[in-house]
């Protein structure tokens, strides 16, 4: 009786430090994405596999947000249709619905919205819509899973980023061994790991990169005390807001999974996650970090390399006499 | 008592009528794979699905033999490295250990053999053997699971194409409804799919579409009665024995998941099945197909279609600062 009470007492203990815990900590713990409608999720998963959403019927959401990879293709920027190279580096799909806003610069609102973008950009899927919409509605079991999924056959480009989004959400990467410590678990983290992140917080990393994501929840100058030198033209928000001082402007990306993403920056031109650490507290903070500094720092990073959301390859179903013929 | 005799009779009626038609069926039951070691099974599905195989570091096996899409891209030939266009069209990966030599001119005499090919071809991964080995030795992840499947972390290029061909051991799509006819079960065709069967074998197919390939078991020229009019210049085994009565010989192709291998012919230019049934009648049979004989033998090839493998994504592992950076 008296052990019981002892292990009730522990266990309360426990529970309260592991509250405070992750209460006080400005990362917070990602959790799977529970209740969604998995007719939904199933649809979606096959539209996010589909390269007949693309004009060669060869590009899709995977190819460049490819979950065999962090949710990325690990390049500078994506190789889209006709190998047409994109403006930007392909941001994980991993976490995503945990951003305040899509893309680098936040031209979409929510993941629905992002993902109407790719299939009609001549650079990467080089598709239209109506193509897309026509393709599907040409194979009768996509006719039939819209129906079970939206009520209707008559489906709109809508429903098919709709299905898209909702499968997107699944993709949570849970259990990360940060987030294992945030739940009370001491030794899942390393000293340097626990350095790295006292670290992260002192130099002001933390001011950005917070939240669920650690990241992606704001907007940041990129080049706040110094400029940033790279050979990209994009201008970030300025693009959406034709402001002066949206000049490089860009959504903060989440360092979920970072070990997985590089290359690193809205340029991809940085390959090595430690140096990418460097020259954030250079030109975002005007902070000279130590290389001990910097390896904690990235040693922390690590940690917030969660489980990889496992998936089963769909099978999809054939072309008919009605779809569009690829376009190579 | 006697309810049990009379059961047991009746299964072993049924197991003898099986048994008969297994045996008198010139195309025969697939199987799945058994016994292969499961490690090597697990890399080859890594590499299978890896794209730093390729110099770009986004084609993978998987893009061209697409196992989400029947094992194939379902383009006439397949988009290579910058947009290059093959030469002819991507055979299924789906039961292709059961092809007596690989590649349409047989040029290879296994998958191990096979799965060399494409990683050096400049119009397809466009990358080199020692480019791909280094660059899976600079991951160590790699370096573990190789000494754990074979013993040694000094692998070379066989170990590599080992794994991918034991990994595609397992593509095997059993239990189609033809299969399950064979297997005794009446009511898996329907009466057209039993006639166009019968067709089948009455007009001759059967003479190259037999074992359970239903093909894939010897070479035939590609317009045997009368000439294949296409733009593509191959030639065949030809190009491999230098002998002219090789040209225009092809491996004949398997029919199995037919259904789902558009575009058909090496050279991809027939889109419809039953137009490719007509045209093959015509070509190398000599034989005009009513529609309705071509309707019948177009539904029975569409029970070839089989269970088509369940495959969970792997995850990769990042790469490291030795790694080969991709070349775009």
């Amino acid at each position: 009786m008296n052990k019981i009470l002892f292990t009730m007492v522990a266990m309360s203990v426990a529970l309260s430090v592991n509250a405070k815990r992750q209460d006080a900590e400005p990362i917070k713990i990602i959790e799977p994405v529970v209740g969604l409608d998995q007719q939904k999720v199933e649809l979606g998963k096959m539209l996010w596999f589909e390269p007949r959403l693309s004009a060669s019927n060869t590009i899709s959401c995977n190819s460049c947000h490819n979950v065999a990879k962090g949710g990325v293709d690990n390049l500078p920027s994506s190789i889209g249709h006709k190998w047409a190279i994109g403006p930007i580096n392909s941001p994980t799909v991993l976490n995503s619905d945990l951003n305040f806003v899509q893309f680098w610069n936040g031209r979409a609102k929510d993941l629905q919205e992002q993902a109407a973008g790719p299939i009609e950009n001549p650079k990467e899927m080089a598709f239209t819509h109506d193509l897309a919409i026509g393709t599907l509605k040409s194979i009768p079991q996509y006719q039939q899973w819209f129906k079970k999924a939206y009520g209707s056959e008559n489906f709109t480009i809508a429903e098919v980023t709709d299905a898209i989004a909702t499968f997107e959400k699944t993709l949570r990467t849970p259990n990360s061994k940060f987030d294992k410590w945030l739940k009370g678990d001491d030794s899942a983290l390393t000293v340097d790991q626990l350095e790295g992140y006292a670290l992260f917080k002192q130099k002001g990393c933390i001011a950005c990169h917070s939240g669920p994501l650690a990241g992606g929840q704001m907007y940041q100058k990129m080049g706040l005390v110094k400029a940033f030198k790279t050979d990209n033209p994009d201008i970030g928000r300025a693009a959406i807001t034709g402001k002066e001082f949206d000049k490089y402007v860009f959504k903060v990306p989440t360092l979920r999974n970072v070990e997985l993403t590089y290359p690193y920056f809205h340029d991809g031109s940085v390959w090595d996650l430690q140096e990418a650490v460097e020259v954030m507290a250079d030109i975002q903070l005007g902070q000279s970090l130590t290389k001990s500094e910097s390896r904690k720092i990235t040693a922390f990073l690590k940690s917030l390399t969660g489980e990889q959301p496992p998936i089963t390859l769909p099978h999809l179903p054939p072309s008919t006499h009605s779809t569009t013929r690829p376009q190579i």
